[in-house]
């Protein structure tokens, strides 16, 4: 079993995958002839959006979930999660048949609240507020002696973020870059991980919002950088880096670039209209990026990894 | 050359399906728990909202285009339609590298009009009634020359649309009744055609809102009846069915079903916020008819063609 606090190696993804596969779907990948000219590169995007729970988050969950122990497993498990990360543990649990005790933010978007509450999650509401989340969190692990899975921090979850990476890179091996969102970091460090094993001249680069740019900074001075505002709309990237994430991104992701909530909103309507996809705020962040060329992206094949779809249509940022 | 005005053969729909290849998405096939469990079916949604212009009226149209004598084609296409037809002629003569003449009604989705004068289309605009279309149209024509693409009663065009179930049914043969919108018909008969000759116990399936119900009483009744109301939100299904597709709906085709614009409109977005897709209203008429119960579907596994996802995202239905 994969150490949770130990750096994961593409082994362990590999073997994620494995454990992943009865229960994940293999997203298809899309690309758009206009997006592409816009774009002036090839850009392929790998729809994690159609994941179950419509997020990666799946991924990493599902491989905490099913590799526990059968006596660790018994006692249920218990996270905190602004959203896709809840509803992922909630189904993992629902689908090892164990109880999630899912800690949420008052703010959460309702339709993540309902949606974990449809997987038979117990939901306990907490401030918006890290600390607030992990003092709420503390009392529920004590009372019921779940497991608490972290939605990044955990090299198994990790490992399970990885796996669509490793999907992507084997449906297109001669992608040329590849681009992630980064909030805790779970799925660009597990990214980085596939990528670079798999092809170790790609390019990894992370993209951040302006206004949530912890893990910019933190890259640029090579040590965790508090988090100074979670104003951005892109609510899956509001956390700060984690230890382990960052560990990982400091060894093997070339860049970190950032972009404003305007190019974010205006990308995500652009994807919308073009691919008829929804795609949450979050990951219209990379495409922002490709679009004000923060990266250098002309002429190559890009991969752009789709971190979800779950939006609030009655709350549409335009 | 298939004869625009005879009814095609199976033969001329998997023809189709090789003039069209080198330009058209294969596109996926999606499908989701949650809707399947609402549902109390297995659903199989076929994307053509991933299709090129974003809808299934590429594949007629380039079918048709692609098809042209040379003599035809120097002399240009020209076409009337309120959307996807027009988008979808525009592209396909652009890939020709030939003109293309849209007449198209000033009550057009903005996003539609837009598209087609990305394609490079003179676009002249009109009434929105049928008479305006037709009489705007015959000017145009007059003065280029160009040969007429009917949107749906013409074999070409009805061969192309066909192409979609005859993907469908290669990759998930065992399914049991398909379901399409009906308009002017020529997703449905073409749909009807591959599928009753691929799998002649297979059930198909038309539906319509009750606000454009032309097609379910010219079902019923064994004769074209005119179009009482264009009322629809369904913008794709204003128009009346054509006499050829009607031709072979009824000797194909096992039912026509109608839903009501609530129900339309809440299907439409349930798979929105399920399945991360977005689907236009036309295509969410089938999704309805299966949640309301007017299709048996317990137990069954079915197909259904989404026909595109041109929706403008300024002026949604919630």
């Amino acid at each position: 079993m994969t150490d949770p606090n130990k750096i994961p190696t593409f082994s362990d993804i590999k073997k994620a995958f494995e454990v992943i596969e009865p229960f994940a779907r293999r997203t298809p990948v899309l690309s758009s002839t206009q997006v592409n000219l816009r774009a002036g590169s090839e850009l392929y995007f790998k729809c994690e959006n159609f994941q179950k729970v419509g997020a990666f988050k799946f991924r990493g969950a599902c491989n905490t979930v099913m590799t526990l122990s059968e006596g660790d497993a018994k006692r249920g498990v218990a996270t905190h999660s602004s959203g896709n990360h809840a509803q992922a543990i909630a189904l993992a649990a629902k689908l090892r048949g164990i109880d999630a005790h899912i800690v949420m933010p008052e703010n959460a978007p309702k339709v993540k609240v309902e949606a974990v509450k449809g997987y038979g999650a117990e939901i306990t509401f907490c401030e918006s507020t890290l600390e607030a989340r992990e003092t709420t969190l503390s009392k529920v692990v004590d009372q019921t002696g779940a497991t608490f899975i972290h939605p990044y921090n955990d090299a198994r979850v990790i490992s399970g973020q990885g796996t669509s990476a490793l999907e992507l890179l084997t449906d297109y091996p001669d992608l040329d870059m590849i681009l992630t969102p980064i909030g805790g970091g779970g799925l660009l460090s597990g990214t980085s991980i596939s990528a670079k094993s798999m092809k170790p001249n790609i390019e990894v680069i992370g993209t951040e919002p302006q206004l949530a740019d912890d893990a910019y900074r933190s890259f640029k001075e090579g040590s965790i950088q508090p988090v100074l505002s979670t104003a951005t709309i892109a609510d899956g990237l509001r956390t700060s880096v984690g230890e382990l994430p960052f560990k990982i991104i400091q060894k093997n992701v070339d860049n970190i670039v950032t972009v404003s909530e305007e190019s974010i909103i205006s990308a995500m309507r652009y994807i919308w209209e073009r691919m008829n996809i929804i795609i949450e705020p979050s990951c219209a962040v990379p495409v922002a990026a490709v679009f004000d060329g923060k990266v250098r992206v002309t002429n190559k094949k890009v991969g752009i990894i789709i971190t979800g779809g779950n939006v609030d249509l009655g709350n549409l940022p335009w």
